[in-house]
């Protein structure tokens, strides 16, 4: 019997996360889980217990340090139940032997599903000539007015979970050339994908589309400024299923305003959008409510549990967040405004 | 030297469809090609002539018979540069041994690309809570109604290049469970595409969405009706990139009317869709101008003359349309309101 202890703030934890499924993978691994739910959490606060030998994270729980092994001497496991765990987890947890997982692989299949979708509808021009809404008539004149997938370039920024997942997904439509830019992937692990490693500047040189799906880190904040958006040809799309950090706002406005471009958006500096922000007053503009990640939610916890099975059968790991990886990860505080 | 004619009534067609691919295959197969263009063209106005060896159709063109072997003695192949030859080939063609190809393979990829889409955004209920539109507010109470692929059902009606090409793009999805009806294809054909070969109404039974790709026949036309769509669980969804004769439209605006069903069209009994058609007034209806087979369209061309080489050559086809084949697809007429 192993102990896990699930540390939260989120009221909705249980509606949100659990299923059927995480009953049934307590009994077959044998896991006990507690969750500690309050209102606020601090690592400070959180009982000492030496039976935990795992600890669940999610959206808002207490960050862990090296702290975390004199509460809790049996640790060996953080499973984080969100993306990034740039929040939870501090450089010295690593120090003390402990290991760390993500639901960030499930989270990704979703948002490349959701990159795959912009990807479709900015290739066929989809709100040119559709009737979306009820009244709405289809212009007819404009029923060609769209390009050719097979013929188009597309760019990606970053090659993790998510550009991998939505490699996979774009191999069948069989795209003219698809440019990754990463600065920690090899051309090898790039073209086994089916894509080509690309200078960061090469997106916007040829690419039709440019994904964001890079983490944010002081390197990478704002690295789509005026400068890349310039670059890129007339009719082009940013699509950022990422971090709302990695895009200078006010440059890609300027652009849009101007029907140079076009963008698909899921990401915000501030969560809701406010009614009176800039982006509602732009053209050529599609955004999702940061929803790209939630599809299968539910999937998270037992993928945690899977994750901690393996790991204490000693088996490979699908999503094991290494010391070098969590340097790459985003930094929460970089995607909000200042 | 193969000698080939176009016969077609389409002025536009050298805009179309021709491209610098054209030429370099022209050259490199030693194909010769004349295009015969008029504003009506009949068989019988086709001037005779001994050299012509194949013919290549397209919407509007004459329908050839075996009476076309009295004009062009060495005629051997057609190709179809668009997708059912149900309107340019009749049945006693084959009688003389003549062989059949169509541009339709290159275009299911498009329709598939299509599918995909609206599969896309069915699932992520996604004019729920978008801005798809300049000043359009993002419901964010509503972000997360939305599906999971991972979870649902979807249904397929027939098992043509369309849907061949759907399951492909749908396997990196990994979809619950994907069901396929069709008459002719075998279970273990379906299977080896990832999906389960089911009877017609399990479709309306359990999927979360039915997509309609099988050619309309009179075995077919109306086939999905009010009793299909009222077995339909709420908030399912029909998505039509096939035939509009595969459905009854009052039947579904009845449905949509009720706002009980979701539907996804490209095509429709008349079109351009008349303003004042009652579609036009449903809520939860997506519609396209009849385009979803039009990226790709220049591909149509070299595909056909790849394919005439491959026959020439002795090699196989990717799509020959047989004499068996011939039977199933879909009858022009058919899809129009009489």
């Amino acid at each position: 019997m192993h102990k896990i202890l699930v540390a939260t703030v989120r009221e909705e934890f249980q509606k949100e996360f659990w299923s059927p499924v995480v009953e049934k993978k307590l009994q077959e691994y044998g896991f006990e889980l507690e969750i500690l739910m309050r209102g606020k959490l601090s690592l400070e606060e959180l009982p000492s217990d030496p039976a935990v030998e795992a600890v669940v994270t999610t959206w808002g729980s207490p960050r862990f340090t090296a702290a975390a092994f004199d509460k809790f001497p049996s640790l060996k496991f953080l499973g984080h139940c969100a993306g990034s765990v740039a929040g939870v987890v501090a450089p010295d947890f690593y120090e003390k032997g402990g290991r760390v997982f993500s639901a960030n692989y499930v989270m990704a299949t979703a948002v490349a599903e959701w990159s795959l979708l912009m990807t479709l509808l900015h290739s066929r021009n989809f709100f040119k000539s559709s009737s979306v809404k009820q009244g709405e008539l289809m212009d007819w004149q404009e029923k060609f007015s769209m390009g050719n997938l097979r013929e188009s370039v597309i760019g990606i920024w970053g090659f993790g979970d998510i550009t991998r997942h939505l490699l996979k997904m774009l191999k069948p439509l069989n795209i003219g050339r698809i440019l990754v830019s990463s600065k920690h992937a090899s051309a090898e692990e790039i073209e086994a994908y089916g894509a080509e490693k690309a200078p960061f500047e090469d997106l916007f040189k040829y690419a039709d589309m440019v994904h964001c799906l890079v983490g944010v880190t002081p390197d990478t904040f704002h690295g789509i400024g005026a400068k890349e958006l310039a670059a890129l040809k007339e009719g082009a799309a940013i699509i950022n299923g990422g971090r709302a950090g990695l895009l200078d706002e006010d440059a890609l406005c300027a652009q849009l305003a101007a029907k140079r471009l076009f963008a698909y958006l899921d990401v915000y500096y501030e969560e809701p959008l406010p009614t009176d922000s800039q982006l509602y007053s732009m053209p050529n503009l599609v955004m999702t409510p940061h929803n790209a990640g939630f599809p299968g939610r539910k999937e998270f916890l037992p993928f945690l549990l899977d994750e901690f099975h393996r790991a204490w059968q000693g088996e490979k790991n699908l999503c094991e967040i290494s010391a070098k990886r969590f340097e790459t990860m985003t930094v929460e505080q970089l995607s909000k405004k200042n």
